[in-house]
């Protein structure tokens, strides 16, 4: 027997699953099918009503690519202060879910021509990775006749430690290294854009609050001498994200509100040539990973030499990280359960595997579930970030997994109460 | 500076890449943009005439996983013995490329009721993964009154020696147990289906001919014990497959010919319950892997901290395998080159990155190469199999990757010379 990681407390501990309110069975009667993608809104409300709560003042981000399910887009949209695009198809997404385009940033190390023109034509802020894309930005302004919003995305000398990914310190593709930032502002504000600031963006998935701090005050000062050697004030400085969710056993939920008391007292000490910037947090994960429930049905329940295998008709095509195929070395699991039998004990031990013909189709391995039969129901769990858009989905031909969003209130005036100030003060 | 792997010999190693006599660009015209997916058929026909060549009488499957694009199905169908789907999906595609449903066989371990039916209806063979899914599919049988063509999947207690992927020995999802085999085989026909035979898979991706030969060998043993002690003869015994293609640097081609002679020994001298039954073996990777190119266009050429990164416009979201987030534990690089430089001195030391904004997406890690600028193609090789449908299109939202198919002749007439007669004899 193996462990898994730890169900989010959004969800009760006993009893049938409710998601939003709702049984698994009568969401995946109103999706159609399983494999299904179930997310809550008001898990996620929750997740950023505490981001107003603990940073005041600080403009709450999200990082689309986590999750860019169009209806939950849409109902994010009101609740944040920007949002965060990866691709004119993402930006397109952003767009298409209400979000003004001043609201909306493109970071990205490949962006071509065309995306480029897009977001200035629309008036999206490009986070410029290098001096050549500050250069074709520039050009392309020129030509249209548009002027251009462009943040310098910095590859700052430190990183998060004990970050899950590392995204700063050394060689990396993203930003340009901090030691030429500043050159890059000035090249920018001389070359007639509107100078939009900083993008700074040291690591992700971590659950070491003290880390996080850290990091946050690094990059304010960072920002700050940048700003000192440019002789420029950035209106705004994003300072990343990296808030992780605990995926694995052993993990445990990140303390956002020790964050919160140490990015005050750094941004109440800030250098005077911050005073009238702006600050960021750009999440995605930590907003909407815990609100997703990957839910699949089982198709065979079959034994091989002793082991039991509880076959589904859900898979790695759908859910790749949890079958430990995407960017994780050593495979752990993730929490999963019989959905309508939450806290039962457990009477045997069996591996949960998807319908691909291959041994990476793998959801849990060896983990201890009361007695499951052809017909239930597996709840994954964590699967409301990198689930579907970042699975191979047409690997050996089977459908898309369905998605649905509940927990969205009719008429929601809640929009206001949470989107909070984002200027600081 | 990394080590990369083996460009393959389809490709001339000095000069323009050429790819079925096109030059990269002009694929690129034809599909209208990078990143693209450029498959040479002549490349594919050429393994399919070694494969007649080197194992006389022995039927030729191919896995349709490895690469279902639909053009390159189609070319493929006339010259092969059979196609192997793994869902209702590929079935269809297969149906779609003109392939005769007596000709598919459909395996995976988690087959839906539906999936079942429509095989049933369609007259497509059933791999049978476990005695509950075989008394399903008697009784769809026994309710749309259409007699079931039932194979029976069969995990064997061996493996390939040294295999890529384990697919065999020990417990696993796929097929039943070699023990209860027998009995599967004995409460289908009971059951009034027609028996189809055995399919055993011990392992993929391997590139020891020695080990491949045992294997095979072993497989007909078992094939022969099990038709004993059934007391029924196997129509057809699918041995597998497991052929490897040379990925990473110091692996070497597989010496087919070796296998072949092994297994013409081992058939020869096969039991006497074997003597009526028909041999096949299915791949997939082997025949497609290296006839196919990704072509992606470098977008940036920045340096970070004295590295050089080169940009592109592709990424893991095509070409997952290839950043080493698909069943690999350790990254090493897959061959790579500048499209219109192929054979020219290296000239600096480089990592070509995708354009998602992930530090996993990357093509190529600090390989030689001659000096690419913007604009420039880069080629990584063996992309013709578990390339565009094995990774994550949607991730980040960029658009999926174009794929195109050369090297079909004209009202090609190699198709009789080469399809080769499927009975052994």
């Amino acid at each position: 027997m193996k462990p898994m990681g730890p169900i989010p407390p959004d969800f009760a501990a006993a009893g049938p699953l409710a998601i939003g309110g709702r049984s698994a069975a009568s969401l995946i009667a109103e999706a159609g099918d399983t494999p299904l993608f179930a997310y809550d809104f008001a898990a996620v409300a929750r997740r950023i009503a505490r981001f107003r709560a603990v940073f005041p003042g600080v403009a709450l981000h999200y990082a689309i690519k986590a999750n860019p399910y169009a209806p939950l887009v849409a109902a994010m949209a009101p609740l944040v202060d920007g949002i965060d695009v990866a691709s004119a198809g993402e930006m397109a997404r952003a767009i298409g879910g209400g979000v003004g385009a001043a609201d909306i940033s493109f970071a990205g190390p490949g962006k071509r021509d065309r995306e480029i023109e897009e977001a200035i034509r629309l008036g999206v802020t490009l986070n410029l990775e290098s001096e050549a894309e500050g250069a074709r930005a520039l050009a392309i302004g020129e030509r249209t006749g548009i002027r251009p919003r462009l943040a310098v995305r910095v590859n700052p000398e430190f990183e998060i430690r004990g970050s899950g990914m590392r995204m700063g310190g050394g060689a990396r593709p993203f930003g340009v290294d901090a030691s030429r930032a500043a050159a890059l502002v000035q090249a920018i504000v001389r070359g007639g854009a509107e100078w939009r600031g900083f993008h700074i963006f040291a690591g992700s998935q971590a659950l070491d609050a003290a880390a996080i701090a850290e990091t946050q005050a690094a990059t304010v000062a960072l920002a700050a001498a940048l700003a000192e050697e440019a002789g420029e004030v950035p209106p705004l400085v994003n300072l990343g994200g990296g808030f992780g969710i605990p995926y694995f056993p052993g993990d445990t939920a990140l303390d956002v509100e020790a964050i919160g008391t140490a990015l005050a007292a750094t941004l109440a000490a800030r250098p005077a040539v911050l005073g009238e910037t702006r600050f960021a947090i750009e999440l995605g994960r930590w907003l909407v990973g815990e609100a997703g429930v990957y839910l699949t049905r089982i198709v065979d329940r079959k034994t091989s030499h002793g082991e039991l295998f509880l076959v589904t008709d859900g898979g790695m095509h759908h859910q790749l990280a949890a079958s430990g195929n995407f960017g994780t070395v050593v495979r752990r699991n993730y929490p999963v359960a019989v959905a309508d039998r939450l806290g039962d004990a457990a009477e045997e031990t069996a591996s949960v595997v998807g319908c691909l013909c291959t041994p990476l189709d793998r959801l849990a391995d060896k983990v201890a579930l009361p007695r499951a039969e052809v017909g239930d129901v597996i709840a994954v769990f964590l699967a409301g970030a990198y689930g579907a858009t970042a699975s191979p989905q047409a690997f050996l031909g089977h459908p898309p997994a369905r998605e649905i969003l509940v927990g969205v209130p009719a008429g929601d005036d809640r929009a206001g109460q949470l989107a909070g100030q984002p200027q600081f003060s």
